[in-house]
């Protein structure tokens, strides 16, 4: 048991306490009015063209279309996990409260922020196309672009520390449990947000190139390819508003994970529950510096430029939070050995030294300039299967050395915490979100120079030259932002995981202490090691429900692309003109087949994640849900590296292609480097990345149950036949999604047949 | 701890026992004259033309090259290991000297079994194909195929369970110690002998195909082809040599935790150690049962056979193994409660429909008449793309559904266990041991058949017709029973290693007690479960290592490949009339190439899997090292079922095209599957089933090191400088095996980007 890790009893904040919670949330709001002056500044931008001007405008209402019927679907969701939240067990009416209410609280900032990110996107693309075609347009362009993505970092960090800020203000000592109810909320929307504009955008973006790439041989973004609309509302909703809601989770947890175990760390004392929000806040102050010192030099990459201020505002963070930790915390814990300064200035510096070890990482892995995209590319030239086998070999090895770093920090936090070693990991984790303001600016970046040039494509008003070379090296660079970010969501989610474990043990412990004499011993299942055969068992659903999760996004998106070329061939064969270009194609419709699709596949893994946990507590025990969760971080941390870095690497070696190496554009190396990309779509947009919040959920939902699992598992009120109950119903309820999802998968490929049949 | 699992004191054999022992043995001799015989039958058939003897001389000749080579590179590794055994801790004279003995029979055995497999298959292939040329030739062949199974079938399990016995003869009680050391030697050669033989016959194949096919547009096996020859080694000493050794080391390392845990759960009585001796005994009984009916009938899939020998021999075993619980094993426990007899007979039972169930689902997976590879087929219509995604979805659903079967039967072996539950697991294995006979038998079909038409197709000695019919089919059965046979591999690794984890604290706890007084209190990381940060890292790790051994594996391929595609290019340029067929190209030269190549590879996964565990063990703690089995045991078996099943499933995908669905041969759909094939073909041939020995490896590397790691990490002889100091030197070897192969890698396409510069 991890017990001595944790003192007694709920912290008290002192008056100085409240003022320091008071200073935080006044910063946190400051970050939400520095991101409403960014936010004018680049809606100030010119707009471009007419025609521009129309396009975006088609892009705006697709994006719009999709968020406001995936808000009603995520309503229905939410406010049945309110009630059943609501129903779990708690100590008073208080916490029952607190802990809905901010769920709900978590959920709308989850969904708010990716909105945002798609709206501000969706004008911001269109300025920087604008940008690019004006006298120092890559000057012009690139603060555009970076910008957009200072305001979706402003607003990130601001809502999550205020959020935290306030709960802290109201709840003090009983912060932690409502907390939860806030991490989970943000964790829960952001993992369908993730999921569904995951599905949306690479099932429009695979769908567009089997037919126009493949069928009919028309470039990317050309105007008569009836996905190219989809296409661009795809990036918004997916690589926007789904990251924009991730990276919030991110925040929002790993800032909860280090609320729960500071409050038990320090037993009465305030430390534990205003140093877990001190860091953050510093880390609002380095990132408007990170934001505001990127500006484009002549003769420098975008890239080296973007690293640059991340780097910078690294080393400011981990400065001040040296400084922070000797004023605020005290030099010796009140009975135990060590200095808590010292602990927590080690801890913060681990945290923020291993986002800029994943930085290089990623970065080494899926960039152009770097051995192994160079070696994917050299592999196209004998032909797509050593292409694939090339990327998968990258995508293993970089998987591993990412984890070995992650697990590596872990256990450096580790040693170094001694009496409270879980709290250090979550200290290292609240390092990580000092970066998180730039990080998301990055990773917006991708996006927005994405559609930039799919708009500046597409309405062909940009002519040849210095414009086009603008936005392509934006794009170019925005690849390899968005790959690298990935990186870090997923190092959040191992520290946040693993500090959430400690707080599992806490729930399991507190539940047990609630029944008194009626307990005498700790169920033996919990209190065994791994290798009773029960958590074994546990390890190896865990892994497997990450495999299967990533399984079902993968096949999500090929059948919702399946329905994609299915209706693009349909109006090249019945509107006659779309060829010749004199009659445009009915965006709108696939558009519409997207959307209603999307939603319908982000069920399944949905339910997956929530009902797992829940189905394995009941049936198997507290111990094989410890296993469980165990298994699920480590494969999922590897699977989710694996997926992002072998599609990065395959995107990026197509480029290099393009670029003119191994026969260029057009080539059979080209051909085979484009088959690449296509499998690396989803890997890398929609399984891959879904996979961080999905930890996440699995953790929280794991940390609610505890207690109620505790009470019918041991003592008084054990039950077999309820527990049984429980697990068979979320059994059920994954089988039946699951089979379902197969059946519409043979509906649509059979729809298909028969067309082509018919056709024929 | 688990430690109420198992009962005191060490088992003291009666004379009846040794009398149920040596019968044993007796029948374990009798497998082997069988076996003697049924060698005889085949050998006595007919070897067809003289053109089909040349060339199947020639595939003897490399083969048994290559296993030669292999023989002198592993006696090197074999000594050095045998000394490194010698050195670690151990109670008395008799255990050092016997475990380091027996460690070297294991070896010998597990290398002479695999070295017989590719013997008898090199002259087995050319008498099938001289059988499918005469009268009733479907009957004949299908029959010599089939034997040439079960001699290796019979000769695994012979020595398997002779080597045991004897083990138990001697030692007594003291029998579990040795059999560490058997077991070790006989995993530790399988794993060399499969990353080996795997790395051979797919750098041979995939080189084949990239020049052959993609190239020069010529057919499978065309003698025109210089890696043809080296093509049809591989299939002898990767899926004969290879995959017989593997399944000897799934026997007898399965076969040996039944024994340990057998011993440990009766106390002093002596049936753990008789009784995990009987149930294998009757295996060998419905093994030669199982061989002996399987016999073609006109107008049955040569499957249905096969599949049919399989389920009757299952149910006989089942029935058998109920009678011998109920005369063998008493009817309570001295002082626990339960029933051993009845414990016994159903965990037997679930072992052996464990095997029933995986042999369906991997078949349902893999086969070509269901859903899944159907699905796979149609995807070939849109493209290469789809294809490869496709087969990954249907890997990762597969691994999932046979993962949580495994598990379950785990758990439920577990949960009836009682207080023998470890014990009652091993059991289970031993129930799947009882199919291993004609799971052998089944999986040499499948090299044997392919080799066949190999060989027809190179000597163009049989005519269109039945023959060349006969062939095909035989060569889609053994496709199909290659594939099946992973899944009841993988099986065996994980009911093993589970029972290996309770040797393990076993193990631990044994080193404490010895401690004495010194040590009044677990240690803490040991005692403590998956919650501890130190757990968990071990957890990651031990993932991250099965994700770094397939990437090397394929790696491995790709590099040797690359070296082969070199070689028949500069054959085709500078050798004049090889395409026109008026000069036979130098096959011998491919075959020296790739048996250099794959003896060179397989180092660095081989230093991997011995030296992670010491590093993980030394490094951080048991605990970890605890974790770390549970990660990769997790991971490992749903990597190993995904890579095996994505495989198989491309394999037969391509085979649906090729009869003619989606557009049959040489269209774009065929196109599509073939790189499907290509990219599974190291997945399902080199990395997936490597992983079943890895397994075993890691868990008696960190069974033998035990003692050691308490020695050093508790108690009085604590050290952490020597700790630290073995830990480094473990990862220095492996990074140094990791540096040198990249080297390599790089050294490789440079060469081959200087050549084609120079050809430019």
């Amino acid at each position: 048991m991890s017990r001595h890790f944790l003192a007694e009893g709920s912290p008290e904040l002192s008056g100085g306490d409240y003022g320091i919670v008071a200073v935080v949330a006044v910063v946190a709001l400051s970050a939400l009015v520095i991101g409403y002056f960014l936010l004018k500044e680049v809606l100030a931008a010119g707009q471009g063209t007419e025609k521009m001007q129309e396009i975006a405008k088609a892009v705006q209402e697709g994006a719009a279309a999709y968020l406001n019927r995936q808000r009603k679907t995520l309503a229905v969701f939410g406010v049945l996990v309110f009630l059943l939240l609501f129903a779990l067990p708690a100590e008073d009416w208080s916490e029952r409260i607190g802990r809905s209410l901010f769920f709900l609280v978590g959920a709308v900032f989850s969904f708010s922020i990716g909105y945002l990110g798609m709206w501000l996107s969706t004008r911001a693309n269109v300025r920087v196309a604008a940008a690019a075609r004006e006298p120092g347009g890559r000057e012009k362009a690139m603060r555009i672009a970076f910008r957009t993505g200072g305001v979706v970092g402003m607003i990130t960090v601001g809502l999550g520390l205020f959020g935290a800020a306030v709960v802290v203000l109201v709840y003090a000592g009983q912060a932690p449990k409502v907390l939860e109810g806030f991490g989970f909320g943000a964790a829960l929307i952001a993992m369908f947000m993730r999921v569904g504009g995951g599905i949306f955008t690479k099932a429009a973006d695979v769908g567009a190139d089997l037919v126009g790439k493949v069928e009919q041989g028309i470039p990317e973004d050309d105007p008569r390819n009836a996905a190219t609309i989809a296409d661009n509302v795809g990036d918004n909703v997916g690589d926007c508003a789904g990251m924009a809601a991730d990276l919030f989770e991110s925040y929002a947890v790993t800032l909860v994970a280090a609320l729960i175990l500071g409050s038990a760390a320090f037993g009465a004392a305030g430390y534990g529950l205003t140093f877990p929000l001190i860091i953050p806040a510093i880390g609002v102050i380095t990132a408007v510096i990170g934001i505001y010192i990127t500006r484009a030099r002549a003769g420098e990459s975008g890239l080296t430029t973007i690293n640059r201020s991340f780097y910078i505002s690294a080393v400011i963070s981990a400065v001040l939070s040296a400084i922070a930790a000797f004023i605020f915390l005290p030099s010796s814990f009140d009975g135990a050995p060590g200095n808590p300064a010292v602990i927590a200035t080690v801890s913060v510096i681990i945290g923020i030294a291993l986002a800029g070890v994943i930085l290089w990482l990623t970065g080494y892995y899926t960039g152009t300039e770097h051995g192994p995209v160079k070696n994917v590319g050299k592999t196209s030239e004998t032909g797509a299967a050593t292409v694939i086998l090339s990327g998968i070999s990258v995508g293993f090895e970089s998987a591993v050395f990412t984890a070995l770093v992650i697990g590596g920090a872990v256990f450096g936090a580790y040693l170094l915490g001694g009496a409270v070693a879980l709290f250090a990991v979550a200290l290292a984790g609240t390092g990580l979100l000092t970066t998180v303001g730039v990080i998301v600016a990055m990773d917006t970046f991708g996006p927005v120079s994405d559609n930039a040039q799919g708009i500046a494509e597409m309405s062909g008003d940009l002519e040849e030259g210095e414009g086009v070379q603008i936005l392509t090296e934006l794009d170019a660079v925005g690849n390899t932002t968005k790959a690298i970010t990935k990186g870090i969501a997923i190092s959040t989610a191992v520290l946040a995981a693993t500090a959430l474990f400690g707080s599992y043990s806490e729930a399991i412990l507190g539940a047990l202490r609630g029944m008194g004499d009626a307990v005498t011993t700790l169920p033996e299942s919990f209190a065994d090691s791994i290798i009773v055969p029960n958590t074994l068992v546990g390890v190896i659903i865990g892994a497997a429900v990450v495999f299967l999760f990533s399984g079902l996004a993968v096949n999500a998106v090929s059948r919702a692309a399946g329905a994609v070329v299915h209706e693009v061939r349909r109006q090249f064969r019945d509107i006659p003109g779309i060829m010749e270009g004199t009659t445009r194609p009915e965006y709108g419709r696939v558009v519409d087949i997207v959307t209603r699709d999307s939603l319908r596949e982000l069920a399944t893994p949905g339910l997956l994640a929530v009902f797992a946990p829940i189905a394995v507590g009941f049936g198997l025990g507290t111990g094989a849900l410890a296993g469980y969760l165990g298994g699920a971080i480590a494969t999922g941390t590897l699977m989710a590296v694996f997926l992002a870095n072998s599609g990065g690497a395959w995107d990026n070696a197509k480029k290099l292609v393009e670029d003119g190496h191994h026969g260029g554009k057009n080539s059979d190396a080209h051909a085979a480097t484009v088959i690449g990309d296509t499998v690396g779509d989803p890997f890398k947009d929609t399984a891959g990345p879904a996979i961080n919040p999905l930890l996440k959920v699995m953790n929280l939902v794991s940390l609610l149950i505890a207690p109620a699992v505790v009470q019918f598992t041991v003592g008084p009120d054990a039950s077999l036949g309820i527990r049984l109950a429980i697990a068979l119903v979320a059994v059920g309820i994954i089988v039946a999604a699951i089979v379902v999802s197969k059946r519409r998968g043979t509906a649509i490929s059979e729809t298909s047949a028969q067309q082509q049949t018919t056709n024929a």
